[in-house]
């Protein structure tokens, strides 16, 4: 009866996505796509889900329509503490109250780069942009000016951002821009020896994220011994090691992704959790690159805004002061177990994999994904914004009722998909 | 008299930067070169001008030793309004009480993509990111992906960006970054058809700013025919013409900078002033592009966050309503005719190049630019923020009594120039 009940509730209280669809009509008019990147409707199921948001306060957010959503993607990892929190926003209030974007850079920048040394065991300095890509490939370019050899060594199918040397897509490249890049297989550390037997003295660096987050596929983490046979392969080569860390940072340590499985990179770029929204990178090192890193050129227009660095410190106060990285791996495990104990009460198996902070879901006979798209849509349609085929976020914010009513709502999003596909 | 008693007073309140170089000294324990791109200490005058700054309002700003100055940089092009404009800081803070970096983008990306193509008159579409690199190179990849060649023309000496095909920097580059770059020098139309010519069939684009603002010395303007006959050879061979507006958008026509000269191009890149100093960039085109322009892969952590780009209507809506555009031009030219007839009644002679509202003024028989560096140290002591090698930027806050006092701060430091110098 009570099942009865809350299906009913579930069903009378469906979403629907009018304005959404609307807007994206608008929109394609006038923006290739409508909308670009990451959140492409033209790869999820068209009309499924919501396509432009209106409000977000902390583990939440409300469409266009009206509907509100528990946000399970966190604005693609950047909201560590959920929406709006008011420690940030007074943080970044304050800056803004003076100036943000002047002419030069303000004392805050000092005080990150002084914050973030004082945590992160293996830095002894920082710079700062605006995106993970700029500091990615900035890093390789200290690298390179560093070793004087051009190549790059990176695992196959690994998301290092938007640049020609690493970008998904595969229009409007030339040869050129993957001349110098090598790959192996994640977790093949003969593979790596391999690769840097065969180009002994040319390469520059390996680049590698803290695990292995493949677009559209189950994450793998890093085996045992493979990160310290990484390191090891690069001090006998003179390589620099540079640890991706943009999707990952403060979500794993504080210290800085390697901290977690026990690995110092020679550099490492920050990016997205940093500022808990707010438009920052960075990029740390260790001293013995310092002079490289002050040879290779970097600037750009909004460089030494001042707000996203103040909103950076009021993050990881925040997340030190709640205990932030325990608690959301907490959350994490909570609602993984969840999802895969309501998936098997339907006869269904999901396999949740990564780290439980930002965990990759899907359904476990599911090749094609298809079964993960008509599940995301019912459940955006219950109220519960999940992706299909990216890894998901937990926020500090997100709350064990956040949690109960996810696992609810997926009671009923597991029974269309168990209707439509019998398994 | 009169005379003796200002240049007493300005005497008196000659500024010190001892807490700008208090922090710099701390930076460089924790940040490569202390401070790094275009503000680099290291390529101007160590200890003469401030390194930090506290706050801006309007045409001012004030750094962290508590000095008030008149700002000629403009953060080097963001402050098209001034400093903490209260009609954009207004729009700002009322998305920012609903949220700015969501999970998917906002309505308000849709309305800026409208009210770009209808002020544009080149334009059908907008895409939107967060910095200029980030949209010339997209720009080029487009060109690529739609014409399916891989060579790019640029004017040699030209700022596109921080990317590794047009960084100034020389550190940490690899040959097959410059491999597909082609240039000819600025205003030379035969050089430019005959590089078309000879690479026929294999070039994507040409790209260009509106006028030419090389590093380090005079701007200039396109010669009479010059653009037409750009537009005209990358008609006749099938090749992209993508204008680069990042420094000058806004500040020379609403419409872009390509009306001002009467050349329509095919993309054109924006940023810097497009939001009054909130992180936005963004890139037009023609409808014939928009198929390429949603296969070549765009995205980063916060491109779709809303803040910024309800900050940018704002500053368009201002824009239009006082008439920006006309007014820094004006501003503009009463600066520069102002400061080189001071210049003269001290027996120097004064180079003001560029746009009136972009103007690059150097010493005329200053090829070191050593006088340069010197006077805009003296001119710091003094209370107005120039800078030594890089075009000046006027915005709508500037006022005919900013340029009156800076005049004034002026014939004092010309006077220490001529007594350095003898010319």
């Amino acid at each position: 009866m009570a099942d009865m009940k809350t299906a009913t509730q579930a069903e009378k209280a469906l979403y629907r996505f009018d304005r959404s669809i609307e807007l994206f009509e608008r929109a394609t008019k006038v923006i290739p796509c409508g909308i670009y990147g990451h959140h492409s409707p033209a790869i999820r199921t068209p009309g499924a889900t919501p396509y432009y948001f209106e409000r977000g306060e902390g583990s939440h957010v409300w469409d266009v329509d009206g509907n509100e959503y528990i946000d399970w993607i966190c604005s693609y990892g950047p909201m560590l503490l959920g929406h709006r929190h008011p420690k940030v926003e007074a943080a970044a209030a304050r800056q803004r109250e003076k100036g943000d974007c002047l002419s030069a850079p303000g004392e805050v920048m000092v005080e990150l780069a002084e914050r973030l040394v004082d945590i992160t065991p293996f830095a002894d300095w920082f710079v700062f942009a605006r995106n993970g890509s700029d500091m990615t490939t900035w890093a390789l370019q200290v690298a390179r000016a560093h070793t004087g050899r051009d190549k790059v060594i990176m695992a196959q199918g690994t998301y290092h951002g938007k640049d020609a040397w690493c970008t998904p897509g595969h229009a409007g490249l030339t040869a050129a821009d993957r001349q110098n890049m090598l790959t192996f297989p994640w977790n093949d550390l003969a593979a790596l020896r391999r690769l840097a037997d065969r180009h002994r003295g040319e390469v520059a660096a390996v680049i590698l994220t803290p695990y292995h987050f493949p677009n559209w596929w189950d994450n793998e983490l890093p085996a045992e011994g493979f990160w310290q046979g990484v390191r090891t392969v690069c001090d006998a080569e003179g390589i620099v090691l540079v640890l991706d860390d943009v999707r990952t940072c403060f979500r794993l340590h504080m210290g800085g992704s390697g901290e977690y499985f026990g690995v110092r990179p020679d550099l490492a770029a920050y990016c997205k959790a940093i500022a808990n929204g707010y438009t920052l990178s960075a990029c740390g090192g260790r001293n013995e690159f310092k002079t490289a890193a002050s040879k290779v050129f970097l600037a750009g227009s909004y460089w030494f805004s001042a707000v996203p660095m103040a909103a950076a410190i009021a993050t990881l106060d925040e997340l030190e002061a709640c205990d932030g990285i325990a608690r959301m791996a907490e959350i994490g495990e909570i609602f993984c177990k969840g999802l895969t104990d309501c998936a098997a009460s339907h006869g269904l198996q999901l396999t949740c994999s990564g780290h439980p902070a930002m965990p990759f879901v899907r359904f476990t006979n599911d090749d094609d994904m298809y079964r993960n798209q008509v599940w995301c849509g019912e459940m955006a349609r219950r109220g519960v914004f999940v992706h299909p085929h990216h890894n998901l976020f937990v926020s500090t914010a997100h709350t064990q009722e956040d949690v109960n009513r996810t696992i609810e709502a997926a009671g009923d999003a597991f029974r269309v998909v168990k209707e439509q596909f019998g398994s």
